[in-house]
C-alpha cells in the first residue's frame, strides 16, 4: 500500500478473485478499501492480498478547501448533529472520489451548504458502525451525548444513523429520552456518492424538523421515491418496509405527523401530535435520561410447526421478558402454551404482537387468544413487535415485572394509539 | 345442560364473570358455547359454570331445509372445496343463530347458491382447525387430500382456510404439489354471522379462479376492504399484512395475477403468470406430490441486542436449517458471526432473507453482508421470510446439503422474482 494514493485507480488480485477500482480512505490500516465501477465500496484485508496494479494515478485534489467560518446567527437555531454512522454520514470528494464520513460540522455543511440558512449548525460523530450492528449498550451512549448537547444549549439534535436499525433506536431513545426539544433519526438509502442519493434531502429536512416547536423522538426519510418531500414519522409508530427504496420507511398504524419539503423549507402538519405543543418552546429545555435497560428479553417469530422448546431455553438462561410476534390477532400455536405457561410461571413477562404489521391485536375474538390471555400472555393493541421489544427492556429495567405487565399495553409516549381507522373489525 | 337447547338464550355464570347469550353447537360436550351479543362466540368450560339461568327459550326451526339435489352440469367444470376450518368455513342459521361449520357440498350452495352457476361443486371437511394450530403434518395432509381429488376428477380446487397462516400452507402447497390444475385457498376475516361478512364474495372468486386455465397455488382474498373485488394472489408472493382488514392479504414484490369480479364473474389478469398455459387445459391431469418435509428447520428474527447463542441452541438440537429474517438488505449483528459460522460449520444451511418484508437482499453491498456469505450464509434473493423457511423444510427433505443450499436461492416455483420495479437501488 505504501505505492499507493488514495484515487489511484488499481487492480487488487487475491487468492479467488481480482478487483477493479479507486483507492478509499480506509479506518483501518489492515484493510484497503476499493470502490469499484459499480459504484460499491469492498474492503480487502492486506494479508489476503497477492498483488496489486497500478493502472492510473489518481488526480491531485486542485485545491485545498478553505478552512469554513461558520458564524453563529441569533435568530437560528442551534441543532447539533450527533453522527453514528451508516450511509447517510458520508461525503464524496470529487476530486478523489474518497468517500469520507462527515465528522465536522465543517464537513456537513460543505456537503450540503443550505444548513446554514436553517439553523446554526454544530456536528460530531459519536459512533462509526453499521446500524446492524447497534446494541442496547449503544442506545444507552445516545442517549447519554443527547443529553450533553441539550446541556450545551442544543434547541434540536438530529442523529445520523443507518438506516437498518434506525426505527429500532427511536423507539429506544423515545422511551429513554425525556426532553422538552426535538430529537430526530435520519438516514440514507442511497451514499452521497451515488446520484440518486437522499442524504441532502433527508438531512436537510431533519433539520428543518429540528426547528419545529415539537418534542420527542422522530424520524425522517424520503416520503416517496423521488426527491420532493420528506416524512416526520413517530419513533413509536415507524418501520424500515423497503429493503432499498429511498422512501423504506414508513409510518405504521398512524399516519407521519408532517410532510416536509426540503426546498421551500416548508412543513405540513397531518395530524395532531400529542407532542406537538403549539408555538411556544420550554426555555429550560427538561432533559432526563433513563438508561436502565433490562437486555434478558427476547422476540420471537411464530410460524407453523414452531419448535415451543425455545421459550424453555431463554427462561431457563434468565431471560425476564418475552415478545412474541404472532398469527393474526394475536395467535400461537396450541402446540406451544405448555411452554408459555412455563415461562409466565416463572414470573416472565410474555407480551402478544403480530407478524401481520399493521393492525391491531385482539385476543378476546377467537378461543386461542383467550387461552393466551388466561396463561397470562398480555396482548400489545396495535404496538409494533419492534417497539414492543425495546420498550419491554425499557420496562423490566426501570419497574418490577407486575408493574412492567400492567405498563406494556398501556399509551407512555405515543407507542400505542386509540382504535381508529386503521383497525377493522 | 341437559335442560337447555342449541338457540336458547341463557345467563352463565363461572367464578370470576357472568356471560349472556345464545346456545350454539358445540364439537365438544365439556363446554357449553354461547354466542354473545357482540357477535363473539365464548366456549366455557361446564366443570367452571356455578350456574346457568334461562332467559328465553330458543325458537324451534320453523322447517327442515329439504335435501338438495344437485344436477351435474357438463358444460361446467368440477371443482372440489376442502374445508381445514377457519372463519371461511362456517354457515350460520338464522332461526337459531347457531354457526355450523360447512361440511358438505349441501351446505356451501345452500349458503351461497350463486356456486350453482359457476361450477359443478363437491365439499367436504378434512380438517376442522383454527389455522394458528396449522403444521406441517397438516400440509401432507392436505397435500394427499388434493391428489385424492384430483385422481376423482377435479378440475380445481378450493381449500376453505383461516387466514392466519393461510400463506405458510399456500407456500407449503405450492412446493408440495405438482398438478397441471389450480389450487386455490380462501379464507374470510370476518364470519358469515356478521354482516360485513367476506366469506361468500372470498367463495364465489375463488371457485372463479378455479375455473380457470390456470395450474399452481394461489390465494383468493377480498382486493380492497369494501365488497367489489378479490385479487388472486401467487401462493409464494402473498402475506397477510393486516391482523383484520378485509383486504389484510397483499402480494409481495410482485403484484396480484389477476382481480376477479365476483359479481359479473369476470376476470382480468394483471401480468402474465408463467402458470397461466392459454386456454388448453391438460386433460391427463398430471398430479405429483411429494410430502417430505425436514421439520428440525428455525426462523429467527434479528434485533438489536439478540444473543447469538440461539442459533447453537437450533444446532445443537439437531436442526438443519436456520432462515434468518435479518434487516436491511440481510444483515446480522457482527456480534452474532461466530453462532452462524458455528452453524455452518456444522453443516446447517443458514439463508438470509429481510425483514423489512417489501424488497431484495443484497449481500454484496455492505461489509456485513459480504462477511455473512464469506461464513456461508445463502441470500434469498426477493423471497418472503415465510417463504424461505417453507422451502428450506421441503428442499432439506429431499435434497442433501449442498444441493439444498443451490436450490435455495434459485427460483423454483415462482418464489424468486427477477429484478423489476418493485427493486430499487
Amino acid at each position: 500500500m505504501n505505492d499507493y494514493n488514495i484515487g489511484d485507480l488499481i487492480t487488487v488480485k487475491t487468492e479467488n478473485t481480482i478487483y477493479t477500482g479507486t483507492i478509499m480512505p480506509s479506518l483501518d490500516e489492515n484493510i484497503i478499501v476499493i470502490k469499484m465501477k459499480n459504484g460499491y465500496n469492498i474492503g480487502i484485508s492486506k494479508n489476503k492480498i497477492k498483488s496489486i496494479e497500478l493502472i492510473k494515478k489518481g488526480e491531485k485534489p486542485k485545491y485545498k478547501l478553505p478552512p469554513l467560518k461558520i458564524g453563529k446567527k441569533n435568530d437560528l437555531k442551534n441543532i447539533s448533529i450527533l453522527s453514528t454512522g451508516g450511509t447517510v454520514a458520508s461525503r464524496v470528494d470529487y476530486n478523489t472520489g474518497a468517500v469520507h464520513p462527515v465528522f465536522t460540522a465543517g464537513d456537513l455543511i460543505r456537503t450540503i451548504p443550505e444548513l446554514l440558512n436553517i439553523a446554526n449548525i454544530k456536528g460530531r460523530a459519536i459512533l462509526n458502525i453499521l446500524s446492524e450492528n447497534m446494541t442496547p449498550s449503544y442506545w444507552k451512549m445516545i442517549a447519554e451525548e443527547i443529553k450533553k448537547e441539550i446541556e450545551n444549549g442544543a434547541d434540536g439534535i438530529v442523529i445520523a444513523h443507518g438506516t437498518d436499525t434506525m426505527h429500532y433506536t427511536a423507539a429506544a431513545l423515545s422511551f429513554m429520552v425525556d426532553a422538552d426539544i426535538p430529537i430526530v433519526l435520519v438516514g440514507a438509502q442511497r451514499s452521497s456518492d451515488r446520484p440518486s442519493s437522499d442524504a441532502a434531502l433527508n438531512l436537510i429536512s431533519a433539520v428543518i424538523a429540528c426547528t419545529q416547536p415539537i418534542k420527542g423522538v422522530y424520524v425522517v426519510m424520503h416520503g416517496e421515491s423521488g426527491d420532493t418531500f420528506c416524512y416526520l414519522h413517530e419513533g413509536v409508530k415507524v418501520r424500515k418496509s423497503h429493503s432499498s427504496r429511498r422512501d423504506a420507511f414508513k409510518s405504521i398504524n398512524n399516519i407521519p405527523v408532517a410532510k416536509i419539503n426540503p426546498f421551500t423549507k416548508e412543513i405540513e402538519y397531518l395530524r395532531e401530535s400529542k407532542k406537538v405543543k403549539g408555538n411556544e418552546r420550554n426555555n429550560d429545555k427538561k432533559i432526563n435520561i433513563n438508561t436502565i435497560l433490562e437486555e434478558k428479553v427476547a422476540l420471537i417469530k411464530i410460524y407453523p410447526g414452531i419448535d415451543g422448546s425455545i421459550i424453555n431455553y431463554y427462561v431457563d438462561n434468565g431471560y425476564k421478558g418475552i415478545v412474541i410476534e404472532g398469527t393474526g390477532l394475536g395467535h400461537a400455536p396450541e402446540t406451544i402454551f405448555e411452554n408459555i405457561k412455563y415461562a409466565t410461571d416463572k414470573g416472565v413477562l410474555v407480551a402478544m404482537t403480530t407478524q401481520t404489521i399493521n393492525g391491531r391485536i385482539n385476543m378476546n375474538v377467537y378461543s386461542n387468544g383467550r387461552e393466551l390471555q388466561k396463561l397470562g400472555v398480555i396482548g400489545c393493541e396495535d404496538m409494533l413487535p419492534e417497539v414492543a421489544l425495546v420498550k419491554m427492556m425499557y420496562l423490566l429495567g426501570n419497574y418490577d415485572t407486575e408493574k412492567a405487565k400492567e405498563l406494556i399495553n398501556k399509551n407512555l409516549v405515543g407507542e400505542i394509539t386509540e382504535i381508529s381507522r386503521f383497525d377493522s373489525y
